[in-house]
């Protein structure tokens, strides 16, 4: 097969022909697929079904001395801390359990620096006539959309295969506006990338000129390996408490992708000062989380080793839908040459990058199709991809059946709008 | 026995020593009881153990046609809304399901009427120079806590027995400053005052010169009778709907005090308008709450009927305690003319007016003793009671041979604290 850029503009024409048809045949097949959320399959949510089991009424409530039952323990149970501190490597007394999802608790923490203005601040970000932010992208679209809620003027950064492209961020941290930078430093959102140990230690010792930077580091993907074995990372933590820095960061985590998505707890992670200050203001607006669901984890994934099993049962069923994606882009658009794509061991994404100009029209093409994928765009802030080239293909949710027909379906699509775009109508 | 006020001097020191010799003997027992919050006792945790069993890996998980465990429906799930709707009153389509706490929505709604005003703002409250509360006292402490942490300028409303003084509520609302204001309509916080009609009329009906003004109707114990049946309340939405203000008001309720406190299920309630705004905003917020404990709540409260019965359950361990507590002061002290109190007959708190002058006392004096309660002061408006008269008992936390010796102890207290004042050392 002829890379499409090789092809004479009759080739092209007569490739058109053959996509067109093929196209046309999936599209009266009138399937409805999805592949746009990183939202876990009903068998991995089967694996974990045990978790309903842990605890009934013949149980006992009563843990770490706290009935899980009443109020109080804002913090979370003393048991749940030390599993997370051991599972993200940092101290209990930094670990922060909440509700059912860190998206929360990123929200939340980006709304009190409007409303309270965080540690270091000299007042509220809403009193701020602007509030720049940094944003690696492609990058996460949920942390694009807290930012633009909050009406931040968002900066993209570059990803690099070593993370984002730390000379921009030193250069960008020196403007006394910039008050924070989003990162998802393992497998990140949506590129899969493993932020170099040299990428952290340039993070972890940045010198904002803004006093009150905040650095949010979503670790949501800290033992998500569907390839191989558990990577080791280091904790952000102590890296930046290396350089003086341990206010300037708050990690996040959650089980939605151990546990059940939408019942499982979260945690932050901060130095003591940040908790304390944190805690303070959180006693205006909480009591407690849900400890009985933090004691079901507790009791659930018992401890880091058992955890890492889990994730190995996740693994057997997501590695081969990774497998299912990556076959397809081999096979189908490699020898073209219309896009290129990261290869994962972990994460929930394959990040493909197309040639210039064809991502909305492939898109578009999908979901005439059947197929929902991520807004084009979505992976970049304001929804706007420069070069119109970045889709997010998320292969959880679809059994491997339905995974296959939804990606032959995108890369016709994406066939299709490279030809359109070559063929120039 | 005679009243105090109606003692000589001497009497009163004759009195003193009687009484110093009293709360010495407790003070000797060296007790740690506690009526500081409205904490149900573990008698009525072990009563909805059952809540527990409800679910387990063998249940269907899907319900209305929805996986329980995964990402999604973050208005909560059908079933859920329309066991809210049928216990309020309302609509399922004006029922909004969130997690654990009724009070993280209402800070939640208030904080982003700071971020991002409410519908109606002009602007963001943040922007504003000052914003005004109505707080009829006394009232929750931590309502006060939310209004205070986002530097709202407090206004208290005084307290009849039929609810907040309405001449007073409908002459401040003329002041475009007033943007909102707290109630505890059923078994008002401390108070137990059930709102009368007319009030609730006139709340209603309220035209406010802030056209954002929001009213904050905590209905937090809506089915909460601990002596008699369920008596019926009027539904607040449908209220402010005859009168036009369909879109002043956001109902809060949980089931923290039916089934778990740490792990229930809470609810807002408002009108369509508001409920496709405040989505709109909460779409950056959250994915979804906990749709496994909505769906074991569904299972286990089932409809409003079997609620009454688990609510009759309830009342059969806090009647006693409730019992307990006004025997006390009847026995203790109403034959010396220091205090009077409310009898309600629902919700969690019985309010005590002391003398003039001698709450803050008497609250120290039961702290020596070991006995925690709330702060004196706490019912108002930055803690400051210009009467210094108020005090909150919350007997539900202790067993009821503690609660005895508790109010021995807050009887005595009180006692002594009246004497010094009254003989003015």
């Amino acid at each position: 097969m002829k890379k499409y850029a090789e092809m004479t503009k009759e080739e092209l024409k007569a490739e058109r022909v053959k996509v067109e048809a093929v196209y046309k045949a999936w599209q009266d097949q009138k399937l409805t697929l999805n592949m746009a959320r990183g939202k876990p399959g009903a068998e991995q949510l089967d694996q974990v079904k045990g978790l309903l089991d842990v605890l009934n009424s013949d149980s006992d409530l009563i843990c770490d001395g706290i009935d899980v039952r009443n109020y109080g323990t804002m913090e979370g149970l003393p048991s749940c801390r030390r599993l997370f501190a051991e599972i993200l490597g940092v101290k209990p007394e930094n670990v922060f359990i909440g509700g059912s999802a860190s998206l929360q608790l990123m929200y939340d923490t980006i709304a009190k620096c409007y409303t309270h203005g965080r540690l270091g601040s000299e007042k509220p970000w809403a009193k701020l006539d602007v509030v720049k932010w940094l944003c690696p992208s492609p990058g996460y679209d949920r942390h694009f959309n807290i930012s633009e809620t909050f009406g931040m003027t968002m900066i993209p950064v570059p990803m690099t295969s070593f993370g984002p492209d730390m000379d921009v961020v030193e250069e960008l941290v020196k403007d006394p506006d910039v008050r924070g930078m989003w990162c998802v430093p393992k497998y990140s959102n949506p590129d899969g990338i493993i932020y170099s140990e040299e990428t952290i230690r340039r993070i972890a010792s940045l010198r904002p000129a803004a006093k009150d930077f905040l650095l949010m580091w979503d670790n949501a993907y800290c033992v998500h390996e569907f390839f191989g074995d558990y990577v080791p990372f280091p904790d952000i933590l102590s890296e930046c408490a290396r350089y003086g820095n341990e206010d300037m960061v708050f990690e996040f985590a959650s089980t939605s992708k151990i546990t059940f998505p939408g019942a499982g707890i979260s945690v932050f992670v901060c130095s003591e000062n940040n908790m304390n200050f944190t805690k303070k203001l959180l006693e205006s607006q909480v009591i407690s989380y849900d400890k009985v669901n933090q004691l079901r984890h507790v009791l659930f994934l018992k401890d880091k080793e058992n955890l890492l099993k889990i994730m190995k049962q996740h693994a057997a069923v997501l590695g081969p839908k990774f497998r299912c994606v990556l076959d397809a882009l081999d096979r189908e658009i490699a020898p073209l040459g219309i896009a290129s794509w990261q290869r994962p061991n972990g994460g929930y994404f394959i990040s493909v990058n197309t040639m210039p100009g064809i991502a909305k029209a492939t898109w578009k093409l999908c979901r005439e199709c059947g197929l929902t994928m991520t807004d084009a765009g979505a992976t970049f802030p304001y929804g706007k991809d420069p070069k119109d080239s970045n889709l997010r293909v998320a292969p959880s949710l679809p059994p491997i059946g339905q995974l296959e027909k939804a990606m032959q379906i995108f890369c016709t699509s994406m066939k299709l709008a490279a030809l359109n775009k070559l063929i120039g109508e």
